[in-house]
């Protein structure tokens, strides 16, 4: 059982590409993580999320708290068997989703008590709590306990939480203290303030940990802020550890994350998105509930690698929407997933060859030009 | 392009193991056939069908002509390339959802017209345009319209179905006329009167099919009555043509009608019971909505030949199925086609080994015994 590594092999301007080594397995940056809310990515088997090409999976600690209970997935043999996936698993803390989700939360020093949004019983989650779930789990990134708060807020506001998560990070360390395999990341706050930012940046570093999340973007602000946010704390973070935008986002912003230096992404909109009859592409986003593909022969992109994005016309995809089949979410969600793994792995090869500035303009050139014309 | 073909090559009581052959492959019977809908077997990829065993699906009529249109299916490329499915298919004739489905039915000598019970559009289905239809979604085994009546009924109601169905197997053999490479079956009625299932047979023998349904069963009475009515006439079947159970069933119904000469069965019933959280074992049917599964950590069945049945905890199911997830839908109804198709193959071959009687003693026994003792 080797320890958490992580490598950078190559940069091309921010951009970076990396390597993370785990015990369960190597993760390739810029990566991608799909998000497999409750113990599964809605709408794939877990071999069809790796052949997708996910190196990693995201769990929620929340939702995985409430149902099935992390000592009823200790008891099952961790997330990992519990789902079926042999491959690394990062989990977050809970506490994103206890903000947004959670009843009758109720925030202390000591951490937060809340109600479930699904049958009211009450769960109290603090640093170390949080920590001990994310090892019952057996996850092999954990991340702290923070406080995420929604853009706009008073800097003071800002300030505040910011100090709470930072004294959370050292708890969470302190609880964390030798876990093996395991990594721990610690969370930057500070919303849209780079002076609040550069300070959690500050007392993260010296804390330590083996990588580094940018938290509380996301959050409501426009893409502008966060892409000024990302460009001013990245250069403040270490270099020789792997940085995560956490709830990130859409393929632009994902673009724009690597761009200014972040290795690691996660969000449930590809798959929210595809049950919802929407396909990202190389040509942007399609709607398939739309009309405008009811007559189409075509497939979605006849050049794609992705086997669902030639075999089956637009007309079927439209079809699958309008009469509400799983058959249309499960296709669009696995599309959305390989074409963010395209993105990705895209990236890195043209990181690797010093191109990325390139292959950024031509990948958003895709975009601006939108879909084919009308058959 | 050689055309629809049928070889018995064993029996085993009334048991029978024969062979269909079809521009677009065979298929082995006793046959299961999986129910494609409106163009996609809910919860399954083609592919994923497929490997359950199926050689062969079902599409509706109805629901198709409704949705997108048979004529927009035809300009698609047909049924097969719509859905990538590029083996046989079935279809019905729609007449049996327009009399569950449909509003505001009125049912003539000539047909029935009927509204859409989507958004109300008016349809007029005739032996003749039932038969356009079918061609233009370009399957391979053709239905007849027939008249369905729900039982318990009166023979004088079952009798006037009857004989129009009769009239209209005449209409649909007119219309049919030199379909090339296609089959087209008649359909047996005559509800649970033996000398008006006599009089359908005798009448559908006369004027010639590629294959003998039995329809108006499984609606609404007792599997008994079922049974009675196929050991009464499958025996006035043409031995050299193959014979199709409608809408048939449950796997002890499919037990049943193999043992009473039955070729070729479809239900929706495997994929719906399993997006309501059942699974069809040799165990008998598992409840995974049952508290019972919360903690077990065994698999549905370790000696399955199914890797769905090996792979996942029954605690994983249970899960799924209380946090509602898709997967969990998508597994249950894999399982369950997987059993249905695993069922058949086990007829198949002990009608070929002569030992049928004992294979579905066993089966039954291993149903009456249930599911495994709680861990």
């Amino acid at each position: 059982m080797t320890s958490f590594s992580f490598t950078l092999s190559h940069t091309d301007g921010a951009a970076r590409r990396g390597l993370i080594g785990t015990v369960r397995g190597e993760i390739n940056t810029p990566a991608f993580m799909p998000v497999g809310t409750v113990g599964t990515v809605k709408g794939l088997y877990p071999e069809q999320v790796r052949e997708t090409g996910a190196d990693i999976l995201l769990g929620n600690t929340y939702h995985l708290m409430l149902r099935p209970g992390a000592e009823q997935v200790a008891k099952l043999g961790g997330l990992h068997n519990f789902m079926d996936w042999q491959r690394p698993i990062l989990t977050d803390s809970g506490g994103f989703q206890v903000m947004s989700l959670a009843k009758l939360r109720k925030l202390t020093e000591k951490g937060v008590t809340f109600r479930s949004h699904i049958d009211g019983s009450q769960y109290e989650l603090t640093p170390e709590r949080s920590i001990e779930i994310q090892t019952l789990l057996d996850s092999d990134i954990i991340m702290q306990l923070d406080e995420c708060i929604a853009l706009p807020a008073e800097r003071k506001e800002m300030e505040r939480a910011m100090e709470l998560s930072l004294r959370w990070a050292q708890r969470s360390k302190d609880a964390f203290n030798s876990q093996g395999h395991r990594a721990l990341f610690g969370i930057v706050q500070g919303g849209d303030d780079l002076e609040l930012r550069s300070r959690s940046a500050t007392g993260l570093k010296s804390i330590g940990f083996d990588g580094y999340a940018v938290g509380g973007l996301a959050v409501g602000e426009p893409q502008e802020t966060m892409f000024r946010v990302l460009s001013g704390i990245t250069p403040e973070l270490p270099t020789d550890r792997p940085r995560y935008l956490m709830g990130v986002g859409k393929p632009d912003d994902i673009l724009g994350g690597i761009e200014r230096g972040i290795d690691m992404f996660d969000c449930v909109h590809p798959t929210r998105a595809g049950r919802h009859g929407h396909a990202y592409t190389r040509f942007g986003v399609l709607n398939f509930k739309n009309a405008r593909h009811r007559d189409d022969p075509r497939p979605i992109d006849e050049n794609s690698p992705n086997p669902n994005c030639r075999r089956f016309s637009r007309a079927y995809l439209h079809h699958l929407m309008r009469t509400e089949e799983m058959l249309g979410a499960m296709i669009l969600s696995q599309v959305n997933l390989a074409y963010y793994q395209e993105l990705c792995s895209g990236a890195r090869a043209s990181i690797e060859a010093g191109t990325f500035t390139d292959y950024a303009a031509q990948t958003r050139a895709g975009w601006a030009a939108g879909d084919l014309p009308p058959n």
